[in-house]
């Protein structure tokens, strides 16, 4: 299966306005993930100890379980959007143990060798198009998912082309009021959706969708 | 208090694209609302019999127990937007027997003599302002709520006033790709929120915040 499972603010930003480098989830932006980062799963997987074990918790752990590879736009593995975005000597902004730990296909116009972290987490350049990228993704997923991680853009064409099985939209409750839309404007020839599953928590409403073949 | 209460698509928008006087609600507008118009309550409330009750139409009930009075933008009283939206003869296109059976603040810049209809329902017309006709509806309400019922426009400057105390989406499964954004960008200085409750059903995911104050 190919899902996206992101997090929005009530109002449909996955990012504050004037991300950068230094920020690159924008202003406010840090905060929509205060339901994820607080959680045991969260931390365990980020190396870290401690942390809630909660609904919020149970959620990200089964979500891990069932990655089987990753795709990202350019600018998500960079970093923000800046003139940085399309530097093809910068590695990133995960540090040397991403929290992936999965093959990540990046899409991107310019084509490199692929950089390998540890944990197992790989960047692959992908150049010619979402479709191939997901080719990729598959395959290296074997009997696992495939997600599609962000950014927003990077959703939105997989969305469109009619690509995504089934997606989960984290909604924390709190209003952006600018920055970088989810949908934004996604045009005609959408897919049909079905209500799969809702779990709620005071820190987040996590809807899931199916959509329908 | 002061509430809004306003169906969504996934993609957060509230009308599709091509809204005009014959189909007010733009192209898929209309099916946002079929979690609504299939329930007892909905039905009853508009003069109609049978329906369904269940999870979705218990919230309408109780919704409609609360509301002592209406605020409308006055593209939502003349239905749509277009040339006719000003027009001092036009009188809505709600008929004779609106179904809001209470006081209905219409914000507009033409002044003009309250209208009233059937079971309850005026429509009166305020051109100072969204103070003023806060001020006017809460006196009408008395010790119940005032329900702004849109269109987003008026919602968003309620809301970025700080004028708001509750808000509930109701969250169609589907997607519109293009239309009237909810929440659009609102800009700085927004309230904080926190998550109420949430009912789901396969026809709606109904979330509800509060305004922190």
């Amino acid at each position: 299966m190919v899902i996206f499972d992101i997090t929005t603010s009530v109002d449909g930003f996955v990012a504050g306005p004037n991300a950068s480098l230094e920020n690159p989830l924008g202003e406010g932006g840090m905060q929509l993930h205060d339901w994820a980062t607080v959680t045991r799963a969260w931390r365990e997987r980020h190396g870290m100890g401690g942390g809630e074990s909660n609904a919020d918790s149970d959620l990200i752990a089964e979500s891990l379980t069932r990655q089987g590879a990753l795709i990202m736009g350019r600018r998500m593995f960079s970093g923000g959007s800046g003139p940085w975005e399309d530097d093809p000597n910068r590695d990133g902004w995960w540090g040397d143990d991403p929290p992936f730990h999965n093959p990540v296909f990046v899409l991107t116009n310019h084509s490199r060798e692929t950089v390998t972290k540890d944990e197992g987490t790989t960047f692959t350049f992908v150049t010619d198009g979402i479709e191939a990228a997901l080719e990729q993704a598959r395959a290296a997923a074997a009997d696992k998912d495939v997600f599609v991680v962000g950014g927003a853009e990077t959703v939105q064409q997989y969305l469109a082309a009619g690509l995504i099985d089934e997606f989960e939209i984290h909604v924390a409750p709190m209003l952006l009021g600018a920055g970088t839309q989810l949908f934004g404007e996604l045009g005609a020839n959408l897919p049909q959706v079905e209500l799969d599953t809702v779990v709620s928590s005071p820190a987040a409403t996590h809807v899931r969708y199916r959509v329908v073949k």
